[in-house]
């Protein structure tokens, strides 16, 4: 019997208790947030502000980054061409679980191609995933660079470090548009969560 | 470089909003519910009555099982012994990313080998992982047959199925010990909720 023969007995089984359900429990929509850019733009610093922003408010939240999947789900995962995306890949398909769970996952990832983050938002069928495109000179990043990253990277012990030795693609129509070397991390914050306000994510209830 | 040592330059990163936050404004435990038993036994009919009492306790739920895991993040595995490993490997991560962020997750897959459950047990380092095992005779799962699986394996038609040419691995411990062939479906939910009270994982503001 082949995978696909198996993979049929493989049956819907509707449960009682729905994304909607869970949604109208939370007053709010589930989402993904996905933060891109440099290493150093603040992608961890933005998303973390944020969260403790929503959480606040009520919202039902998580962060997916490298300290929770490089060390768990990815961990078998190397950094090959063929690694890197499966890497993605996975991390989009476990937001698609959150998402479905109602929960807003923000995910940090320098994700530097366009084409997996494509891969991931191509997983949403609802307009529930919103990139966060956090833009920063080069220079400032480097300036900045807290784990000593970009040092190391232009002395070569870095292979393919992006920005430096390997191409970062930025977005094209991401849903919002940050520039933490102009605005303050205040701005960011309401700027993303403006976002989620206009486009109705959040139940005004949850704001006023 | 190898793998490792790009492991190194990932660097943890404290969020402000943490799994304690989380569990109090939730009142509950992030916790895995892990159903197991043969199929026909009844584990999702169980995990799905539960997660709808949970639900309407204002309990943070989510289901993991074959629709949406099979379907999505382990669509590359089929069923080769090393895949189902990976399988339930994966399996064992997301419900920690869960409990991570809260939520009481229920897993509903057959995971007839001890081994496989121990590892994804071994993935909870604070009594967060509660295997509830979904006992049922053969023959009434034979006799039950919901999705004509057993016809088939019966047949010859379906290779390594469980219980009739694939061993079932019984829990010797499981925390919670259901009969659905003699318990009711009410009686289930019942004793598996009793336990999560019992042992403090549901604030008793909840209940009450």
């Amino acid at each position: 019997m082949s995978n696909s023969d198996e993979a049929r007995n493989i049956f819907r089984h509707e449960g009682q208790v729905d994304r909607e359900n869970r949604e109208r429990a939370n007053r709010h929509k589930g989402l993904t947030l996905w933060f891109t850019g440099l290493s150093g733009s603040g992608k961890s610093t933005v998303s973390v502000a944020l969260e403790e922003r929503l959480h606040a408010l009520g919202c039902a939240t998580y962060r997916l980054d490298g300290d929770n999947v490089r060390t768990g789900l990815n961990r078998d995962l190397g950094f090959t061409p063929e690694d890197r995306i499966e890497n993605i890949r996975r991390i989009g398909e476990v937001a698609r679980l959150f998402r479905d769970a109602g929960i807003i996952n923000l995910v940090a990832f320098i994700s530097p191609y366009r084409q997996d983050r494509q891969m991931a938002r191509a997983l949403s069928d609802r307009g529930d995933f919103v990139e966060v495109f956090v833009d920063c000179a080069l220079d400032v990043c480097e300036s900045r660079d807290p784990k000593g990253l970009y040092k190391k990277a232009r002395a070569g012990a870095i292979p393919n470090f992006t920005g430096i030795s390997a191409p970062y693609e930025p977005p094209e129509n991401p849903e919002v548009h940050l520039r933490t070397d102009t605005q303050s991390l205040d701005d960011c914050v309401e700027a993303v969560l403006g976002h989620l306000v206009e486009k109705g994510y959040i139940d005004q209830s949850l704001i006023d």
